[in-house]
């Protein structure tokens, strides 16, 4: 057995949601699992997109082997432009996973420079000391792996995302004896999803959105609207085989929804019939009955294909009353607000609407509940176990879910959150040194525009109290202020009220200057601090309120 | 029959969820049902609370009879501080929820000017024109009523909030044969809750959380602590109940559940066994096996005692490894980020979350599903039907869960949003006039307090962008600009990024002034425009961001 030791480096995804990024170190040689990135929340004011501070990775670039991929989605691709920016390292996923990433490339511009390189479950790559094989896993897109890493220490399964689907749409079932070939043979270390860990019993099968679908597409008397995450590709294929069945053509509205499906047709994982596909502009032609629109924006995002349908501003469609709009897809928390006016909207214009959980059900997820993560547990049977994907409850809650497996060698669960390393060694396992992570906070979309933490802070601040500057002007000869000074202030109070408030606190600027002495006055710093602390004294306790206060000092 | 029409005036809650308030008018005679407030959601940034705005009734207060409530919750009782500020009317309804309206009147000095009018289930009071029923309804507090208003044209039936609970741990049933009574006898219109028009079947009943906490109370090995709504009477009488059972002592934490808890001792809605009462400090001395503990603050709410115990920052109780905390409570969407966090901290701590839904439930909703709903308007069989308590998209579906009473003699259904009208006169009913309606926003929940929309349109703004004011002194004797311009920021970028910068802002500005006429620069409200336009084309095109930009030019 080796005497270097093996480390287990999470760099996003541990202990939050999103942007999950892996790094596995041995010795000096590093490899990466994924590279996503996450959607603010509202705390972070204006910020379009995050990702991972790839800092890490970066300091030791030379050792890093290769990244390698578990699936598609955003939230474990999204940050790669981000990262290849940064630094030049292959790519390795499946088809569809690269077709994906490359989308992403082309945006920023990063296409040519990118070495991807496509792999295939049962395949094994070898990447410094690290032997990866490829396990074909089931999941809400298409294309999805586990990870079986071989390293000189032993085996580390990677679930990547996943749930047990016993009757996927593609019929291209869940690996259970690959798992439970390498399970047999022992291994060092699971880490595996927690996202639905909260959830008891098993996810349902994508199969089950069928008989739901089927009926909306019996029992629409008119046009039927469809909306599903544009990756969804087996949902796709089940809408575009119901279509086919009942005798509805099919239109797609939405940039992304056409991307991939283009992308999944051209890899031969979309199966579309001959001349069922319309034009979007043929689609206000067409008989209402005979028709099904498949429309991406299903979190109400304000520029999306639905969005503009709601409120009947997009120029290939209009819903009208006796219309049938039908979301096929989870509410993610935090677009609540969103997706219920859009859904007003619609209703509005005299449409049915059908959405939310109901029996059958019109989504299901494509994470494995608590059964099916302890499923893979037990088929895994490793020494160690690290959680991965979700917040500290549900990392936590799934590391009790193991528990049991103490009978038949599992020796410690570790709750690691980003930043805190495992390291194994021939001695054990045990939490390691802590490494930078973090949230870089991107504000366009675009390489090179990080949103800096205090910018950030000021956004927060500004949005709760607004601002107040008070502006003096000091003679640069005498060193007096020149007249009043004025006040500018913002989303603080409106201006009918303000007006005395601001001459009073005029006044107390005023005051904070002549009870200055010259050498205070003198120094624009020691000035600027004692009025924005006497200004702040006088609003708070005028108004109850803490502005952001920033006096400038003008010399004229 | 009369010649005078009868109007429905919804000032809130109709569209909306919370600060439910409903005029009714019937020719010059006003009554108003419920006067309530709703906490503002993350658009609306810095307000704390707010209330409809009460133009109308203030407009019409010599017209206005009284006010009217159907039950203790902040939704429907919350802007009535606001409103009596404003205009003295006597206020009826059960003891309970006068006793939680006088608690929030106290808080605002306004207890003494208030006429508060205690009534009771089946008690009939005469307001003008109008007769009205109070009847006992079930639902996630106490003494909760639904009202029948008898007209010259007809019984008017609101439903306040209900779920209709077979049953109820206080056994106190659901008034099913008044509603019977009225709609065998013929009524006018009904008004109903729409809440959860969304889920199919029953609601369960309060008592079906039982088994679930009686499990908790049984098998957790060391402390419980449970958080509910304070004014969850029926759950705290169940949680009393297990610990007198199971020989818990009974702690309470947190202000509101003290108020609500003496309230409801108080009035006999709520039975305390003597002995079994902890105080605060000796929570940690007790024994943790043989403790509950109730806390506030399900909800995440920054101060609340549960947020503070979480992180270990309660003087009276520490949570530690082995201990189990209940969540027995719904999360309010928008909430998610502040419980989670709770609960990892919790978690973090070592103790057992239990939270959210499973089988059988830690938690019921106090609102009637589809099925309940249908119960009423089977029951009552109204002439017309107004939906209340939701957003259009539910409205909708509720006025369709009615469609078959078409049969027997519903003539029509109207989704109202608040501030559209209804009128009924012999003829018939139809949509009325608009009446001012809106939210009025408050920042710290005093009365004098109310934000106004452009400060919150400048909040919003800010917290985006952040924003950048360029400052120009001007000579007052040559009208010539003093020097370079100051340019202040922040919120926009970070300190570094921005030298270079706001160095061609300051460019651009001058390059403004230079290129004004005389006269355009004698005026400094055209030069202040100018300022800003062009200023906003170059840091738009420089960073494709729009912060706030506002000029200020001083004379010096």
């Amino acid at each position: 057995m080796s005497d270097k030791k093996l480390q287990v480096i999470p760099l996003g995804g541990l202990g939050e949601f999103g942007m999950n990024c892996m790094a596995l170190r041995y010795g000096d040689d590093i490899i990466v699992v994924d590279a996503g990135m996450m959607f603010p929340d509202a705390e972070l004011l204006g910020v379009d997109i995050v990702t991972p501070d790839f800092t890490y990775l970066v300091e030791n670039r030379e050792h890093v082997r290769g990244l390698v991929l578990t699936h598609g989605h955003e939230d474990h691709i999204g940050g790669i432009p981000f990262l290849l920016s940064q630094m030049q390292i292959p790519v390795y996923g499946t088809a569809f996973t690269l077709a994906m990433v490359e989308r992403r490339l082309d945006e920023h511009k990063l296409a040519d420079k990118a070495k991807l390189n496509t792999v295939k479950p049962r395949e094994k790559l070898t990447l410094g000391p690290f032997s990866i094989e490829f396990i074909h896993v089931t999941h809400s897109t298409v294309s999805c792996v586990a990870l079986a890493i071989t390293t000189p220490l032993g085996v580390i399964i990677h679930t990547g995302d996943f749930k047990v689907d016993p009757t996927p749409t593609d019929n291209e079932l869940f690996d259970l004896h690959t798992f439970a070939e390498y399970g047999k043979r022992g291994v060092l270390l699971l880490l595996s999803d927690s996202t639905n860990v909260d959830r008891a019993g098993y996810t349902e099968s994508e199969r089950a959105v069928v008989p739901r679908l089927e009926d909306l597409f019996v029992r629409s008397p008119r046009r039927l609207v469809i909306s599903c995450f544009s990756s969804s590709i087996h949902r796709l294929q089940t809408i575009i085989d119901l279509a086919h069945k009942h005798g509805r053509k099919l239109a797609l509205l939405g940039r992304s929804l056409n991307n991939t499906t283009e992308i999944a047709h051209d890899l031969g994982l979309l199966t579309i019939p001959n001349g069922i596909l319309l034009r979007p502009q043929e689609i206000m032609q067409q008989a209402p009955s005979k028709l099904v629109t498949i429309v991406s924006g299903t979190q109400g995002e304000p520029m999306s294909a639905l969005s503009r349908v709601a409120v009947d501003n997009h120029k290939n469609l209009s819903i009208e009353a006796g219309d049938t709009v039908v979301l096929s897809s989870r509410i993610i928390p935090g677009n609540e607000k969103a997706i219920y006016r859009m859904i007003n909207h619609v209703a509005k214009r005299g449409a049915d609407v059908v959405y939310g959980s109901m029996n059958p059900p019109v989504h299901v997820s494509g994470h494995g509940s608590a059964e099916e993560l302890r499923l893979v547990l037990n088929l895994v049977r490793p020494k160690y176990f690290v959680p991965l994907h979700g917040e500290y409850r549900q990392m936590a809650k799934h590391a009790k879910l193991a528990q049991h497996l103490s009978h038949v060698g599992l020796e410690e669960s570790f709750v690691l959150e980003s930043g805190q390393t495992l390291e194994i060694d021939r001695k054990g396992a045990r939490k390691g040194e802590k490494v930078t992570v973090g949230r870089v906070c991107i504000d366009s979309g675009s390489l090179d525009e990080v949103v800096q933490d205090l910018v950030i802070r000021d956004r927060r601040h500004l949005s709760e109290d607004g601002f107040l500057i008070p502006i003096i002007a000091i003679d640069k000869n005498t060193g007096k202020a020149e007249g009043l000074p004025e006040i500018v202030s913002r989303g603080f109070i409106s201006l009918e009220e303000s007006s005395d408030l601001m001459q009073e606190a005029r006044q107390a600027v005023i005051k904070t200057l002549e009870s200055s002495s010259a050498e205070e006055r003198g120094d624009w710093g020691v000035m600027q601090e004692k009025i924005r602390a006497d200004l702040r004294r006088f609003i708070s306790k005028q108004t109850s309120r803490r502005p952001l206060i920033m006096p400038v000092i003008l010399e004229v």
